[in-house]
């Protein structure tokens, strides 16, 4: 391809300062183009990348043995209420109506579509198991886009979806999946972590994601230095370490404390350490029920915890209004005495500590001394508690590295999530009965993999494309009086099949090399009046570029592919 | 790939007794699987075949140097305002709103779309031509769905673009995308005819359909039986033969007529043959306007080209009521006297006859002797008659004949129509100003030309797939007692890459050979211990088959490859 045909060049003033090189470098380099917030045109340049990544993870799908096909994007609206996904959603579900007044939501994922057409072929147990996929738009309606290519609110996912007899048979395949992903991130040039996670809104008992680190990533998740666990913050489990429990039980006492209304507050007021000290935290779920979680002082309530410790859909801080309802007071709140008005949520951090402080259910009221059991019980107990960076491991052998990382794939057990709440979901077993499909479900974002690689992959002068991957394997770069050389050895490179980006541009060389880096195709060939009848070979990864002779650029390049 | 193992068996009851072979065999083979009405899934196997034909479509796209990208699905509807669509597309648009209160219109063509990229470039006369395309979902709110994927409301299509710097330009590559598309077609195993057509809701001067000709097809068209003239009903010239010019002019009479209010009644009364008659129909524009269409008595209004001439973005039949405030009377009107009370547009053939007759704007009134100039004028004389089956062509060379035929594909002139109308859609000119692009625009849907080659290539057992598109290259049909030599050979087919279904289930021979007839799979390889080391191959679209060695039959294979 000569570069002077390529539409979409590089750009100066295109990055808008974002934080995300690649944001930066894939705007500024003319691999993609924003249209609306959250939604890009991929520009050819941009493109070929995204169909490289797409053939790898095809290959690896297909060499399991998972079957390609497609679904329509229109959802019938009917199949989402069915799985009760229209309210249960983590993002936004969009819906569009036709002109026959039939409702569609623009699929999100896409679980309802492929067990409606499995349900609808009647199959028996002699047709199991089977992992079939698709590569399709998604939408979602984010409240935020972000970074470019890193939060879209439209983008081509690979969802696949696999049937089994029973969880045996699933949990094979949970591996298959997951030993193919491993082969996916490893070919597109990423580490990725397979990171124990929250379910969300897709269903299921358990689920992994697959996390590349990197500090701008939205994903939070502990590893242990030993490396034998690695979850993610809304799962990641930790031991609690005991702090006083030698101490003998201390009489509960009301005291005055006018104190602002934080911990910190509390702290200083009373002159104790934080992990003395109560946290209470008053939450509504999505029909107002009012929870009350309370953890050990040094210790944060993890929400997403909390809301599957009482099945709620959706958790927000509770008013004024509520605090005050239940005769209490904001930032004085206790679980002493709320018993039956509200719902008590305890961290089993509260049985690391006796003689805890905290509010007393008034203003300007605190209570010392106060003790889980006698001073109070909770309804529920249960980890609720956020884990942090240097805590020890569940299992007491080593500590928690806190880590940030970019998503970029995820594989769910749904189990008879799905199965059991569409009707006639069901097999013909090898019994003569119907029993639902054991699912599982498994994701990859495509433009969002494309942008990590550039995370991971760059340097101050431009993106450094893994060859897998490259929009192209060698940029040509041809200087003044070179232009017959340049066009013969174009020619050449491409009857030998090698993808080749020529400059043939009448800019001056240092606007093509700084091209060239940006844009950051592998190998970059240079050929000039200076240089002869060499070829000056440089990897973009390296500093240093080597004379060639046009024969061994040829054979080199051959054994490269 | 094992036939045990494929997601989506033939079926025998899930046809529907559907007129189309397409819609049967697709269906009944678990090729797809209708969603709901127009939406389809596609199983692994039909997948196959729609991924084959996109890599036909994009092999003939690069070679031309036409470059993939992608823009997204949903539209910011303000592009579509800019341009008017909202108002004048031939399909419904649907509309969808995100959570920010943005309208987006569901993408069914991506004029706008690639407009925007391009001008947001900033490119310059040096950058151009290019053509630019891509492979997406479209969707029409069609208010009926037909013949399985012949006409759906959810759709891949490969839609093209090219932008360039003037008239001359556009044209060279209007005709490589026309040798493009004739390739396609060709590789697919169709025989497309290039047909003029009526631009439709696209909008530019020029267009034409690629026609499969099939009796079932919803397109109707005319060919010039010398070959020399190609076009759509919708746009078909012909040469109107004179009728009675020689007769002298007879004195316009108004004359009693108790009669019905068809055509026929009125030949009838009058005891005159049709072509002696005026045919006159009262429409109204979307905006209200009355329009009087006039044309010879056999001759048939073209609605499409009527409203062309009118400049009317939609037409429909005048209610009773206004004819009547026209003081005319349905089944009587007439051209005479209406002059300056509504639009009158005559077809040339009102000059091919003299002393007509017809309705007299009253009830039981009719006129005889009705001759233009003398008794009426046109406002407008223009082609607004269909043109039909043996009429002469319009260079009076050759006669028509009438086809009727499937549209899968269509190029279009787009000239400056969205440029102009689009804000700054404009290239640096080598002037030193500002110009319009001038654009063409070309697409191609690819279900629908699966469908086609289902409705050309089957017979009454089934498909007969072309080999550049069938699902698998070969299917092998194991009978009892060559289980053993069913899986070398499976494994050695495997082995030399070529893509063969094992059908290995545990049925009847008979239910084996109705599957692969039904599927269509070019060769047909069986192995049996009635053949011992032999190998049975049998042609799909043959009815003999041979006995083979087992390496003679892998030399042919890879020949055939």
């Amino acid at each position: 391809m000569k570069y002077s045909k390529l539409l979409g060049k590089t750009a100066k003033n295109d990055s808008k300062g974002s934080k995300f090189a690649s944001q930066r470098y894939l705007t500024r380099g003319g691999f993609i183009k924003e249209s609306t917030a959250g939604r890009y045109s991929f520009l050819p340049l941009g493109w070929r990348v995204h169909e490289k990544i797409k053939a790898i993870v095809k290959d690896e799908m297909d060499k399991t043995g998972a079957q390609e096909m497609l679904v329509p994007t229109l959802h019938p609206l009917e199949f989402w209420e069915e799985t009760n996904r229209t309210n249960s959603v983590g993002f936004e579900l969009m819906t569009v109506k036709d002109r026959r007044e039939a409702f569609f939501a623009l699929g999100g994922t896409a679980e309802e579509m492929f067990v409606d057409v499995v349900r609808n072929l009647h199959l028996s147990y002699r047709d199991l198991p089977f992992t079939i996929y698709q590569f399709s738009n998604k939408f979602r309606d984010e409240l935020r886009a972000r970074g470019g290519l890193l939060r879209l609110r439209e983008f081509v996912m690979k969802d696949g979806y696999s049937f089994h007899t029973d969880k045996e048979d699933f949990e094979n395949e949970y591996q298959v999946m997951s030993d193919a992903y491993a082969r996916m991130y490893k070919r597109i040039g990423l580490d990725a972590l397979k990171v124990a996670a929250d379910n969300g809104y897709i269903g299921g008992e358990y689920c992994h994601e697959f996390q590349v680190e990197c500090d701008l990533g939205e994903g939070r998740f502990f590893v242990s230095e030993d490396g034998s666990y690695c979850a993610h913050e809304d799962i990641a489990t930790f031991t609690r370490d005991n702090k006083n429990l030698d101490e003998p039980l201390q009489k509960y006492q009301v005291v005055d404390a006018v104190r602002g209304t934080t911990m910190e507050d509390g702290v200083k007021f009373h002159n104790l350490p934080l992990w003395r000290q109560i946290k209470d935290v008053l939450y509504a779920t999505e029909t107002g029920k009012l929870v009350l979680a309370i953890t050990r002082g040094d210790l944060d309530i993890n929400e997403i915890k909390l809301a599957h410790v009482v099945s709620a859909l959706s958790l927000r801080p509770a008013s004024v209004e509520e605090v005050k309802s239940l005769g209490s007071e904001p930032g004085f709140i206790s679980p002493v005495g709320l018993a039956g008005k509200v719902t008590i949520v305890a961290d089993p951090s509260l049985r690391t500590t006796v003689n805890a402080f905290g509010g007393a259910n008034a203003l300007n009221k605190d209570a010392i001394n106060i003790n889980i059991d006698r001073d109070y019980t909770a309804d529920i107990e249960a980890d609720i508690a956020m884990a942090q960076d240097g805590f020890l491991s569940e299992n007491g052998k080593s500590l928690l590295i806190e880590k940030k990382g970019i998503e970029v794939g995820n594989i769910f057990q749904l189990g008879l999530h799905y199965s059991t709440k569409m009707k006639d979901a069901n097999f013909a077993d090898s019994a003569g009965g119907q029993t639902p499909y054991y699912m599982g479900c498994y994701g990859f974002g495509l433009a969002r993999t494309l942008a990590t690689v550039v995370e991971k992959h760059h340097d101050d002068k431009g993106i450094i494309w893994p060859a897998s991957i490259a929009p192209f394997a060698v940029h040509l770069v041809s200087l003044p009086g070179a232009e017959d050389f340049a066009t013969s050895l174009y020619e050449e490179l491409l009857k030998a099949d090698i993808e080749v980006l020529w400059d043939d541009r009448s800019v001056s060389a240092g606007v093509k090399f700084a091209d060239a880096d940006l844009i950051g195709i592998p190998i970059r060939l240079v050929v000039s009046s200076r240089n002869g009848e060499k070829v000056e070979w440089k990897n973009r990864a390296d500093s240093k570029s080597t004379l060639m002779n046009r024969e061994d650029v040829l054979k080199k390049l051959l054994i490269t592919e």
